[in-house]
């Protein structure tokens, strides 16, 4: 597994602000699963919240409903194609971990497990919200422990560089765009 | 105004799939406002709904609150310095609008306006979902009209390239990223 520092509570809604495309992991009853979700963000600061649309059609679906938890790991452009593949199989017909030889490491709260090679990692427990859950395919979580590559993130700031790893945002297709350059516009 | 394209409702997720920040528009007795949102997502593809979340401090959500309407408007690059500074205002103290020059157009179904120079523009109506707007401050709202500038999507993709213009991503304080090179890992 990677190196990762922890990240506080205050600072991992920084992880997501940027709008990265997530890969979600799930962990109930000795059985694990990974999907990739396009449509994530930050719900709130601290203790910090956040938002996921997860299909009724996933296997991971049923595994956060019964566990109660899930993980989002922000992955790097290396796992574009992983991130693609593991969004077009389902965890009800594939063991997608051993298909797709994924390395995993452990999380310090949660039993959903941690992909090898992303750049962020937030260990999620539901905020049960069955009307949003069942209307909009809308699951709310509360941020329990968060984790950075520190090559990446020096534990307050995103310190991605040109030609570096870089987090990924979903277009459609096999399409996506990198996180581009990092600018400063001054103070608010 | 900017030359605009309708964008079908289908391919409206588009436009907001790879997670840039997003500007609030919003209007209701004669007052419009503006802010800005880092937090916001598709919600459902066709048709196509969002969700975003507006604080309870903000003027912007008596109005939303109040007319059931509001627009997201996707900045580009050009943007970013007042889309940091109509996040740090509010539309209780100054008219923002005229503060800071803002051109705007009209939209075609909702009354709040276009924010000139961005590069989409979607009309949205409240999906009136009191439980969690007042919890979570979390607004659903299904897009009823959509927009973009032909320079930088042609209907169904986007077509941003090095040079041009550029949607972004807040991280926080000045700090942005814009949306980077796009990639194709190749068809699912």
């Amino acid at each position: 597994m990677n190196r990762r520092i922890a990240i506080e509570p205050a600072k991992a809604y920084r992880l997501m602000n940027h709008g990265p495309t997530v890969i979600v992991t799930s962990h109930h009853g000795g059985r694990s699963n990974i999907m990739s979700a396009a449509w994530s963000m930050p719900l709130d600061f601290n203790p910090p919240k956040v938002a996921v649309v997860i299909d009724k059609s996933t296997y991971t679906r049923g595994l956060i409903e019964a566990s109660g938890e899930f993980v989002l790991n922000i992955p790097s452009r290396a796992l574009a194609r992983l991130t693609v593949d593991v969004g077009n199989e389902s965890g009800a017909d594939v063991d997608k971990f051993a298909a797709n030889g994924i390395v995993v490491g452990a999380g310090s709260v949660v039993r959903a497990p941690l992909v090898e090679g992303c750049l962020a990692w937030l260990e999620c427990r539901l905020i049960p919200e069955p009307h949003i859950q069942q209307t909009y395919d809308l699951f709310l979580g509360e941020v329990v422990a968060a984790w950075a590559d520190p090559a990446v993130f020096d534990g307050a700031h995103w310190t991605m560089e040109e030609g570096g790893k870089r987090s990924i945002h979903y277009v459609a297709g096999g399409h996506f765009f990198e996180t581009g350059d990092a600018f400063d516009v001054g103070a608010p």
